[in-house]
């Protein structure tokens, strides 16, 4: 039952029954960010879902091989044929080489998917790092007919390739849509048609990053470098592929024509497309002025934001939703979900403190099929989460002394919600543990002292020590087996 | 007189003024990692080196762009031209593909990095990201005559090399004791002479990792990619050239001559080696079972360590030697090291809470002169330490009362002791900022009820706080100032 797993796949728009080509592994690519820029909180929302997928592919007991690919050429602003290439452009006003564009923007998102404790992919390959493939790739594509050079570049050649197979099976267009809906290319245009997109291109004698081809001295088109490394990582067929909804089209479906031009084969058998997100039910735009990024949503910097949000109240907020949903941005929700993670995280320490009884009110197995379920319907995690609530009433109840659990169940109870709280939703603890630690030995001090000032109604050490600790926004909860304390940032 | 920065030149072997080729530019190329394993503490005492020279020169005004490469193809087990590739082999012995290893000990390399908080490069180059540049160099020495096609693989010429060019300036060796000192080849090898070394390496049908090229499926040469990826981002000359002593031969020495022998030109002005480091006076090496990671010398867990050091003590105990020197592990240098460093942040801690008088008995403008001298003096970290020491008996006797300080030196000393600490020599101080704040409000309030239970008399709680901070290894130190504690790991 437990690999029962069923996703939505983009591809026949059905949710159907996940069946690897080669159990136990498993091969998935998603398309990683360009890195001209700060990493967009769009883009952090996409690769927690993957990291979800990923996982959860691993807890259930696949050998997961995760490539996930780092955008560093080709990727013109507006994302068609036209215009500068995004990093080149940056490197420009920058006064730098492109590379050095890369390297910081490459290392600030690898920081912000620390932050958020989003699992290192098996394999991050760069684009980059496969001009050779590339170009051997387009090489293929032409001899197979489904692509032209014209003055030193290389057009896909949409049309032709329609004529025998199908392009738009993925975005569900059909070529007499897209052909009526795209302006007439003028007399100037290196394309036959207004459809056909770049495979190479020629460099301009200004442009920065170039490399010799059989055309031209120039660069890989946009597209191309993902056929390119899942083929290479993942073999010409594989399982699944992710991305968010925006590239459904064209990236994803142009991916195909590529794959299928080449070899002949449709790369993909499960395609998995995440979301949008929205900011009080506005696009996230930068002409909107309403695009903070991870590390404002974080520090609280920036107009929109009432105060700053831990990492884990903002992993746990976007987890809230289902991938598939669009997820709306406020300071309520956020503020709803910290309180929500607070009180999740003070019911796995009360956890550890239980102690099991003779007989047993609750019974944990009916619980865990639960969590497998909602995770095995497409990786349903706010159905997992409100059921892992279910366990923290459980845990309350216990302390409390409302209900009673035996040692079978308790060990059970903590094994369900540490594995589906740490290893398939990815929370972590978030101080590092030697101050931790030193922390915890300083708080117990406090209490005991807290207390002590009580019994010997010394009131101007309790109200010392009451006012100090409501400075540092630390809470003591008080119940018959003890106090325990929490920091509230 | 601060930019009178003085380099010891490995090419020339002397102490040299340094002049930046297009000031105030300054390029810098190190030899960064072969990623096939976790990283060796001697390669930490490396890069740490070079962190320093880094920010050095951007602590004294120039704009550096510095690359270190990442070596994941073309590094033979046993350095020479036979023998599996290193990263083709653990992945065989792990059962995944190369590039899964390549990025399993990247990040396993960065974390490191960020460890004993070494700064990330300008440009982090891979060799396999740059296979078609590689190709292309061995086709400008071939042209030029230097390099040969023998049965699908490419070698460097060296005694063809040698007839019109120096090989063997940079490590001071001449190709007579060179030829001297090898073995005769056998009747199969591919070599003309076994002073030769491999640009282009024919693949075995069962090697992993392969490219095309218009001699066979093969991969490059080691040494190739140094000279393709220095040249691409730092140009056919550039300043300053890093490394491991044991990369001066023959690894630099192949360099010097690959660049030669494609473009005409000696690439590197200052060459810097740095040195080895030793256990216990021994070489550390797997087959002593000396060599403890990085991470076994922080948590403690290996045989040979007393204890856990905490990154900051390493780094503090690696720059108490001159880079060029060897540096030799010991626990009892280590736990000096450890109370050195406590002592100077203790110290910086104070400063902070210094006041300024009327009258200065001190004045800084000599100890700065100091400190930038022995930076001048071929990033002599030792005795800049040792002048940091003076900032500190300076910095007791204000706070005990037998020195005064005005308000202009005491700015100075602030200044001074804040960037040769933090920005030069790179120490960062350990604790997370929030958990490093509630501490702190948490210990304002112990040393506060501990002060009020001595004036009161109340001894069980005295004894209680006096126990507990015991337990904890936190250090209170009182003085006529006020108390200030420290935590003893």
């Amino acid at each position: 039952m437990q690999n029962q797993l069923f996703i939505q796949n983009s591809l026949t728009r059905k949710k159907e029954l996940f069946k690897p080509i080669s159990e136990p592994n498993v091969g998935m690519y998603v398309c990683g960010p360009t890195v001209y820029s700060d990493v967009h909180l769009g883009n952090v929302r996409t690769f927690l879902s993957f990291d979800i997928v990923f996982r959860y592919l691993k807890f259930i007991g696949y050998k997961v091989r995760y490539v996930r690919n780092i955008t560093d050429v080709g990727h013109l602003v507006g994302d068609g044929d036209e215009g500068e290439d995004k990093i080149a452009k940056k490197a420009k006003l920058d006064n730098i080489e492109p590379m050095e564009v890369v390297q910081k923007y490459t290392n600030g998102f690898h920081s912000v998917m620390r932050l958020f404790n989003i699992q290192d992919p098996s394999i991050e390959p760069s684009a980059t790092g496969h001009i050779m493939e590339q170009i051997e790739m387009i090489q293929e594509i032409i001899k197979n007919g489904f692509a032209y050079e014209s003055n030193g570049s290389v057009y896909f050649d949409v049309k032709k390739y329609n004529a025998t197979h199908d392009y738009g099976t993925l975005s569900g267009r059909n070529i007499e849509d897209l052909i009526s809906n795209t302006r007439e290319l003028d007399g100037q245009s290196e394309k036959r048609d207004s459809l056909d997109f770049a495979l190479w291109k020629k460099a301009d004698p200004h442009h920065l990053m170039r490399w010799n081809s059989p055309w031209s001295v120039g660069f890989p088109g946009w597209h191309l470098e993902c056929s390119v490394m899942s083929t290479k990582y993942l073999g010409e067929k594989f399982d699944i592929h992710g991305g968010g909804m925006d590239l459904k089209f064209p990236h994803h479906e142009c991916e195909i024509a590529q794959n299928v031009g080449s070899n002949g084969k449709s790369p993909v058998n499960y395609w998995i497309h995440g979301n949008m997100l929205t900011v009080n039910g506005k696009k996230m735009s930068k002409s909107e002025d309403n695009g903070f990024t991870p590390e404002e949503l974080v520090t609280g910097n920036h107009k929109l934001l009432e105060k700053g949000y831990s990492p884990m109240t903002v992993r746990f907020f976007m987890l809230q939703s289902h991938y598939g949903s669009t997820l709306d941005f406020s300071n309520e929700a956020l503020q709803a979900a910290e309180k929500g993670y607070k009180k999740l995280v003070n019911a796995l320490k009360t956890l550890k403190k239980l102690k099991p009884s003779e007989n047993s009110s609750v019974h944990v197995t009916e619980l865990k099929n639960k969590c497998y379920a909602a995770m095995n319907d497409d990786f349903n995690t706010p159905i997992l989460i409100s059921h892992l609530f279910e366990g923290v009433k459980i845990i309350n109840s216990i302390h409390d002394g409302s209900a009673s659990i035996n040692d079978e169940n308790l060990i059970g109870l903590n094994k369900l919600m540490d594995e589906f709280t740490y290893d398939v939703l990815g929370f972590t603890t978030e101080s590092s543990s030697s101050d931790g630690n030193v922390l915890d030995g300083l708080m117990e001090l406090v209490i005991d002292l807290r207390k002590q000032s009580r019994e010997d109604k010394n009131w101007s050490v309790s109200d010392k020590i009451r006012d100090q600790l409501a400075q540092l926004n630390i809470k003591i909860n008080d119940s018959k087996e003890g106090s325990t304390w929490n920091h509230e940032e």
